[in-house]
Order: structure tokens, then sequence, then C-alpha cells
């Protein structure tokens, strides 16, 4: 009898406790359900799909840029957030025009065609297009050793390759885009006719990766272009038999006077901390030559799919949750520029800023970025976090570089977070042809976009705070 | 004086010192150089280009499946590694026939073609086909409850999803590849005219996925199908509107005499411990609607590819390290039980096998399997190497299934290790005419080959007895 007493009372202690178990809101609960959320319900990969194949590649000051600010505002505004508008900017205008044309003439082969983009900034040729000798470089320093004599009226050719050792391809690729961005100045100084180079991929393929390049006061400017990896070794094999083979190039780009375009910002209130925010962001101009697929279509799509979870979750964030779709990071920044102006101005309180731009593939992880004071302090919260998302497939936390558009945050504070997808595919698709809706798959997508929602759901709940799982 | 004295006695230790630090063969710099060898040398890729373009297909039995044992002896052979023979097993012989065909008849709509496969081991309709109505069901043990009167004469359509809320895509195949396998038998219990069921993807496309089934004794045989994930979506919505709605289905494959193929196995000699094997395999044979690129062309040239490394860089193993390429893993698995077999009747001391049968994808990392007095151990074993193998994204270290080939040699006493590349991808290609060499990517593929060759070098060096790091 004594027993039976002891049972009845301990039944609903543990029924309570079972429940507690399986219902109670812990954070791992939570992540779960963002999780479910994001692989059976996501929305990320129907809306990517309106934007690369209703929308397409929308350099800034293009038409499409801003049906993209129209698209992201109308898909936020349906999510019933607190807040949704426009962050007005003026972004510059360049126009590729005419597909560019480049054409190796060789007394050994007769002529091939070879495809070429201009890159994002440069200036035409004229009408009739540049006929000259080509010389291939491997790296920009060769340029002034051969001397002005030698370079003169020439065609600088680098064919420098991408590194393929590195197991994270964003350092190959930092090792080529300074060549990209500052090779036509260089090769002007010595007086060449225009200057080429190697698309920056690892994948031997047809495809020309453009991107942006820039000019220097007092250095003339000259035509700027990349040519396929297939045909840079195709024009690196002619030269090294037929030294006099020249190239004939044209190109049609124009740039014409800033347009206006804006920034589209969201947010749901912190319920407790409403001045403290916790921000996602991706870009949402892409350029023209692609669909913005991975690059930045699917960061865009997460950081909205971001709000979408909370709001279908009801989760209210205790700090503000907020999703800014930057306009003009491939060739302006002028988005971002503005964005951190304006927070600058307001005083505002961003504790984490993040931004996806490495492509819409499998989560793994972060980079933490900020000032000295703070940037070791900020990566080790987040290296709290490993525990429950761990589960997940995310293992990677380091101090690196986080994010173009968010890097202007830096020196107001805020801890700036790369999300980190895998990157083996990356450059098979960044800034060419190839950067179409197909590539993208839709359970990477959702997972980074989950992956995403979680990392802003333990921020927004713990800020600074996180004491760490009991586990 | 003095001074200058000490300094020219310890200059040469200094050079020596740093000589030892960047040249030394440590297992941090032998693992820096296989990855840099995969990366930028590796023969994978090209390897299976041939596999998949020129012969494609290679279902035990087939010519093309027979070309690939002579394929895969021959690069072995070139790679004049000590041993490299083919082990005889007789295999299946089970023949597709010509293309299927099924075409839904509704009252509603009139009719629609959808895209079905016959799952290997089906037996055909008859010449001119069956046209039945279709009873939908989401679970096999739906059949039993409807019972002989429901069922009888009907085609049974199991339309169960694979589970999209598993971050392991192996979890929801797991979930599902049962109903593939046993629905057949399970229907015609009942009375059942055939069976057909939605593919095993998670991808809504019009690809059908075939698979291995079987029936069981005592229980009349009926043909058994799978359609595409789009086309059971259709499917459903028809019968939901109109129940009457029937199937037309035409298969003509038929299963022939056991005819007689091969494993092909390759080895490089321990140098200390000659007894002592750590194994590498993959299978030969793919379903014969697609390429087989990713399932298992990939783990064959990855496999394969090890070797490759290890002769390229000069490494003596200490233990011997062997290559199996097995034959007939799809449907029958008869040459991994004749491998096992083999290795039981010579008394061999294989202390890993590895096998890589989940895709070309980015290596994440292992699972590790075997009786349950090893294998606590043996997964501590190969946990101590993570530091090492971290670098390159290697994060994943699980009890768990290791590969369906390997598993014969659980019994022997061999840790079995399943290769876990990122899971995402796999089940859009499985068993489809999707399963193409484009989708594979180069990277993805030798950072697999990499990651095999530095897991065989560590366990080849150290055996069970590696220490950790120092670091």
């Amino acid at each position: 009898m004594k027993y039976t007493l002891l049972l009845l009372l301990l039944l609903p202690i543990s029924f309570i406790l079972y429940m507690n178990n399986t219902n109670e809101q812990t954070d791992e609960n939570l992540i779960r359900k963002i999780y479910d959320e994001a692989l059976e319900n996501g929305e990320g990969y129907d809306n990517l799909r309106y934007l690369c194949k209703e929308i397409g590649g929308r350099l800034s000051g293009s038409p499409q840029a801003a049906q993209s600010v129209e698209w992201g505002y109308q898909i936020l505004e349906m999510l019933a957030v607190d807040t949704v508008y426009k962050q007005p900017c003026m972004v510059p205008h360049w126009v590729r025009g005419e597909k560019e044309q480049a054409r190796i003439i060789s007394k050994h082969i007769g002529w091939e065609d070879v495809n070429i983009c201009a890159l994002g900034n440069s200036i035409a040729t004229d009408k009739w297009g540049i006929t000259a000798p080509v010389i291939e470089v491997q790296h920009l320093d060769e340029i002034a050793k051969l001397g002005k004599k030698k370079v003169q009226g020439k065609i600088i050719f680098s064919n420098k390759h991408m590194d393929d050792k590195h197991i994270d391809t964003f350092d190959s690729y930092s090792g080529c885009v300074g060549d990209r961005y500052d090779g036509a100045p260089e090769a002007a100084k010595y007086g060449a006719a225009a200057f080429i180079l190697r698309s920056l991929g690892h994948f031997v393929d047809e495809h020309p990766h453009t991107g942006n390049m820039a000019y220097k006061d007092d250095i003339p400017k000259i035509p700027a272009g990349a040519i396929s990896t297939l045909h840079a070794d195709m024009l690196s094999g002619i030269l090294s038999k037929d030294p006099d083979a020249t190239l004939h190039l044209r190109m049609n780009c124009e740039t014409f006077p800033d347009k206006p375009s804006a920034n589209v910002i969201a947010e749901i209130k912190g319920s407790t901390y409403p001045d403290e925010i916790i921000m996602v962001s991706g870009h949402l101009d892409a350029w023209d030559n692609g669909e913005g697929a991975h690059d930045d279509g699917a960061g865009i799509v997460q950081s909205m799919e971001v709000l979408r979870i909370f709001k279908a979750l009801g989760i209210q964030p205790k700090r503000t949750v907020r999703c800014v779709l930057y306009m003009n990071e491939e060739n302006g920044t002028r988005g971002a520029k503005e964005y951190a102006r304006v927070a600058k101005e307001k005083g505002e309180k961003c504790l984490f800023a993040i931004e996806s731009d490495r492509g819409g593939f499998t989560p793994r992880g972060f980079t933490v970025d900020g000032t000295d004071e703070i940037v070791d302090d900020r990566l080790a919260a987040i290296k709290k976090l490993q525990p429950l998302l761990e589960p997940y497939g995310i293992h990677y936390y380091q101090k690196g570089f986080s994010g173009v558009d968010i890097q202007y945050l830096k020196d107001q504070g805020v801890a700036c977070i790369g999300f980190i997808p895998d990157s083996q595919r990356y450059f098979d698709y960044h800034h060419t042809p190839n950067d179409t809706f197909d590539k993208v798959n839709k359970r990477e997508l959702e997972m980074g976009a989950a992956t995403m929602a979680a990392l802003v759901y333990l921020l927004a709940e713990h800020g600074l705070d996180y004491k760490g799982t009991t586990r």
C-alpha cells in the first residue's frame, strides 16, 4: 500500500520529466525544429528559381537589379515581419554591351576564336577592335622586368593559374584576384594596348570568368578582359610555338552615370533587447553574364529564409533579427558603404553581422572577423555553440575574412561572421555564364539557410552570454 | 672571436634543425604531400571519364562489366605495384531488355506516360503488358490490412517518401530501401499483379531510380518497377480524383544463367609487416541505366588512386596496402562473398578494410564497424588521427555501417571503415540515368582519394599502435 501511494505520487512527476525532455524549448529542440522546417518546407529554392530564371543576371544599374530590389522587398513584405524598407544608395552603371570577341591569328594555325569577357569597369576597344602581338606573363611583376620597350603596343596576357593545392578554394582565389583587379593599370604603365588574363577558376573549361577591375589615376585606361581557362591553355600553347601570334580583341563596354538603387532591409524586433541587432545578409546584385545563382542568389534567399523560419516557427527573438539584402557588392560596394554610414550615424548596436556570399553549398561553419579588441572573444563565443551545431555537420570555426559587404561594419565594433559552405565547386561557377539555378542543390541550399537561422537564433537568444551546453 | 666561433658552430646546427622542420618525413608532411599529389596530378578524374564515357553502365554479366574488369586490371598493372590479379567469381546475369513502358489511363485525364524502370531481378510482364487498377499505399504493412480481396489483380503502388529531415541522406534511404527490396513479394502474397514504388530520391524529378529486389520462396513472382518521383506525385494526384484509374505496364527484363566474372586485386607489399593488410575498395559493377559515375566509379578510381599516390611519392608502406575492385555489389555481392571466403581460407590478417561507395563528393570522415569485441577500440584508434586530417576538413568519426562489400569481412575480425563524403546530393543521382560523369567534381573526387590515401598511409605505418600527435 505504501508503495502504491509512492508510485501514484511519482507517476505525474515522471510524466512531467518525460514531457520536459521531449517538448521543452531547449536550444537543442529548437535547432532541430529549425532544420526540419528548412528541409521540409523551405522556400529558398523556389525563391532562387524565380530570381535566377525570371530576373537573371542583375548587375548594379541594370533593369534586372531594379527588379531584384522590388522582388526582395515584396517577399520580405509577405513574411509579415515588423519592418521592411529600402535604403537608397547610388550605384555605378557599367554595361557590357555586345558580346566580346577575341581571335588568335598565327601563321602556324591560321586563326582560332577564344571565349572572352570584359572585366567589370573596363573601357571598350575602339569600334574595329585592337590587333596586337601577345606577351604571356605568369606574374604581374614580370611586366616591369620586360620594360616599356618590349611591352609598348602589345597585349599582356597573364596566365597565372589558381593554386590547386589549397584545400579552401578561396585561398586560391585570394592568390590571383589582385592580378585581375590591378593587371590593366600595371600593363598600361609600360604602354600595353590591352590586358587579358586567364580566368580565375580551377577547372579547365570554356567559360570566361568576369569580375571587377580598377584603373589608376595618371595611368592610361586600356581594355581588360578574361579568357576561359581552356583558351588560356590554347593561347599559351600557340605562343610557345609562334611568339609572333597576334590577338584581335573587340569589346563594347561602357560606363554611364551613377544610378539610384537600394539595399532592402527587414527585421523582427527583439522582445527583450530591441536595440541589440543580429544581422544576416547577402547581396542582390550579380554579374550580367550568368544568373547569379551561387553568387549570390543563394545568400539572398538564405538570408530571407532566416526570417521566414522565425515566423513559421513562431520564434520571438530576444534581440532584433535583421536581414539585409545588399546592393552593388560586385562593382563598388556602394550599398554596403551606405548601410555602414547610416548604422554609424544612428549609433546602432549590432552585435553580430553574418554574410552568406560563398555559394549555396553544404554548410561547414563560420569565420569570425572584428577589431583586435573583440575578435578572439567573439570567436570563442561562437565556438561555444559547436556542440549544438555538430549534429548538423557544422565543424569549422576560424578567425578570418567574413564578407565583402559586412567588413565595413568592423570598425563599429561589430563581430563579422562569414558563413562558410563547402568551397570545392564555387570557382567552377563564380562570375561565369555557368552560375545558373541548376547548379544549386536544394538540400544544400536549405541546410545552409537552417544553419544561418540556428546561429541567428542562438545569438539573438544569448547574445554574448552563452554559457555553453550542459551536456 | 669566441662569439664568431660559437656562431660558426651553431650555424650548421640551426641549418639542420631548419631542414628537419621543413623536409622531415613527419606524418604531417607526408599527408600534405599526398593531398598535393592528388590535387595537382590526380588521375582519378580522367580514369573516371574513361570508365563512364567509354565503358558506361556495367551491370554484372554484361559485356561492359567484363570490359571494366580488364580496364581496372590494366590500370593497376601500369602502376607497377607488386601484385595484380583477377579473383574469379560467378555473378548473376539479369538484363533489362527494351525500355520499360508505363501509362496511366483515367477517364478524367485520358492517358499520361510515366517514366519507369524495372527493379533489378524483376521478372518481365507478359508480352503485351499488364493493365490493372492501382492501389496506393504509404507503407508495406497497409497491404496486409487491405487484404486479398482488395489487392487481388491490382497493381500496388508504394508512394513512401524519403524523409527529408535526416541530415545524412543515407538515413533516409535506409528508411525506404526495404520497401523496394521486399515490396513485390509482400504485394504478391495478397494476389497483386505487379508492384511499383516511388523512386528513392529526395528531389522531385523525372528520373526513375532502379535498385535490386528479391522474390521469396513459395510466393508467386510479380513484376516490380520504380517510377520517377515526379510521376509518383502525378499518379497519386490522379488516383485521388479517379480511384478507378488503371496503369498499363510493360517490362522485358530477363534473368540468364550465372556468368563468370572477377574481382580485381592489386597490392604493394609491406616492408615490415607484409602479412598485415590495409585494404581499400570500391565496386566495379554499376546499374545499366546510367554511367555509374558516383555509384561507384568514384570509389573505384579513388581506390586505384591510393596505390598510384603511394607509387608517385615513393611511399614504401610498412604493412601491405591492398586495393580491391569488387564485382557485383549491386545485385548479389558475389564478388564480396568470394573475396571473404578466400581471405578466410587463407587465414589472412586484414587490420582495416575501407570501402568508398557513397559517391565522389567532398570527404567528411569515416564510419567504423566491426565485431563487438573490437569496434570501440578501432574507432578510438581512427579518432586519434583526427588532428592530422582536420586541416583537410575531415571531422566525422562514428561507429556505423561501413560498406556493402566489406561487411562480409567483419566476422574475420577486420575493422571495416566506411569512407564518408558529403551525402546531400547522392540520392539525386543514385541508380538513375542521371549518374553521369559530369555530375562528379574533379576536386571533390581527388580530395576523397587523398583522404583515403592519407588514412591508408597512417594505418599502414602505425597499425593499431598510433600514439597520437605530439602537437
